[in-house]
């Protein structure tokens, strides 16, 4: 029988968002504006790419769902309070996401700031909760892998390059920079994440990590394509707002065109990282195709 | 011979300042500005109350500075990151901090954003790379512990609830909460992560943690005093923000003279959950007069 991705997917998209649901504070509890915000921008129709990865990180070296579930919802409130300080106004000052006010349009910037901050300290303690299900020593690697992916050697440095680059020339090498960085970092950590708390060996981490490294790039190559070429309707967020402000995009540098080969071929390579994993990394598979195949 | 403080500090200080300059990223390295960013704000001549207070419930246990170290900054880091963010326009506006400019001053509100995140991941780095000194059990438990101190049932949720209650009548109750959570909670849990990493029974973490708690408390009864009485060419602030702001504080709720009290009060309580750890303790009794002794 084929691996049924859409069937997989709404399994453990299940999963997590009924785990986000417990794991997110009380809204009934003090203080009520900070939660209703942190719960206003974590649930709202977000695809769970990451924490999907971190499942099928797992599933790829015989672990299951329910070792990283804490692990998998950590790292999707990582990805949720970036995407809220960078929709910040001193940053991309973005009002829409996900076809809704950004956090801070609807609860004001103080509580955005806040409720971003809130997340990140969440998200690190459910990486502390997965000690439940599994080792200390796979919960000390896997919080070492997701710290680094997202302070100043990963996601926020990327950031930071990103706003730097704004309206300037930039070259292939800071391009190259800025997606390792602020994307791909996050993507990686999510799938060596689940593979390293399932018990993977070291050689298992590395293939795993060469895959997460390309198939993020071409998550982000992708995401570019689609502030061109995408439909609002689809994508839940204006387009053309990278050329408006001068992004950093691959488009921008290579082209339409070169952009979508690109892609491609580092889906490619990433699948070839997966080989020796043979049917247990079908859904990392499947999910690489998704990342530069999906409309939204 | 009787305990010198001054002597005790001033070699705890010199080690903590001495691997944040270790431990921060460096400069040369992109991205620069952010880089630079996280050292202005971090090496800027404060206390190092917390990270003290880390080697110091160490000690009390009988665990040594250096197996706490990479803690200790960590603390330090949230500290710092969330000066930054609470000095932001949208949140108190603060110019002045240690009697330079503020983060966002110096570098602009998208770096100082930025810089207090990528802080905030960099602590998270530290406590996982305690596990070269201390075993993992340990570090998983004061990840817990310090997240838990940092998010919304800590840190951050204080400091939600002092910026809802500006300009409001605040009661009794709201005003412990806003003290329990902004400042105690954080300096709670420097003094458990430090003794937890040394190896505490469970009896000696209780007791720490009463201690660290009414510490925490007294600390902020005389923040609060400070910014009514204090001289900003010692504190290195403006004094009486507060009031302009109708911040809700322990002088504006009871008046100088009952806030003193109280903050001494508080200090006794404290030392009192001390005993059991004799000399041992010698530093955290010192600590705790001064937390509501100092001019700055």
């Amino acid at each position: 029988m084929p691996f049924d991705l859409q069937e997989y997917l709404q399994q453990r998209v299940r999963m997590v968002d009924s785990a986000l649901h417990r794991y997110l504070p009380d809204e009934e509890m003090r203080p009520q504006v900070l939660h209703r915000a942190m719960r206003y921008s974590t649930m709202s129709g977000g695809k769970r790419l990451r924490p999907v990865l971190v499942i099928a990180g797992a599933e790829a070296v015989g672990g299951t769902a329910d070792v990283v579930l804490p692990t998998a919802c950590a790292i999707e409130l990582i990805h949720t309070f970036s995407l809220i300080h960078d929709d910040l106004p001193a940053i991309d000052n973005d009002t829409l996401r996900r076809g809704r006010p950004t956090c801070h349009v609807q609860f004001g910037e103080a509580v955005a700031i806040l409720a971003g901050d809130a997340l990140f300290a969440t998200a690190f303690e459910l990486v502390a909760r997965n000690v439940e299900t599994a080792p200390a020593e796979r919960v000390v690697r896997v919080l070492q892998v997701i710290a680094e992916a997202s302070g100043t050697r990963g996601m926020v440095g990327g950031q930071m390059v990103d706003i730097e680059s704004e309206r300037k020339p930039v070259d292939a090498e800071t391009l190259e920079y800025i997606h390792r960085h602020k994307t791909a970092a996050l993507i990686r950590a999510s799938v060596v994440s689940g593979a390293i708390l399932a018990g993977a060996e070291q050689w298992q981490v590395d293939a795993l990590s060469r895959y997460g490294e390309l198939a993020g790039l071409a998550f982000q190559i992708a995401d570019d394509l689609l502030n061109v070429t995408g439909d609002p309707g689809k994508t839940g967020k204006a387009v053309g707002t990278d050329a408006e402000r001068g992004k950093a995009t691959y488009p921008a540098l290579y082209g339409v065109e070169a952009s979508r080969q690109r892609a491609y071929q580092l889906v490619k390579e990433a699948t070839e990282a997966l080989r020796p994993f043979g049917e247990k990394a079908e859904p990392l598979r499947a999910l690489a195709y998704l990342m530069v195949e999906r409309e939204g």
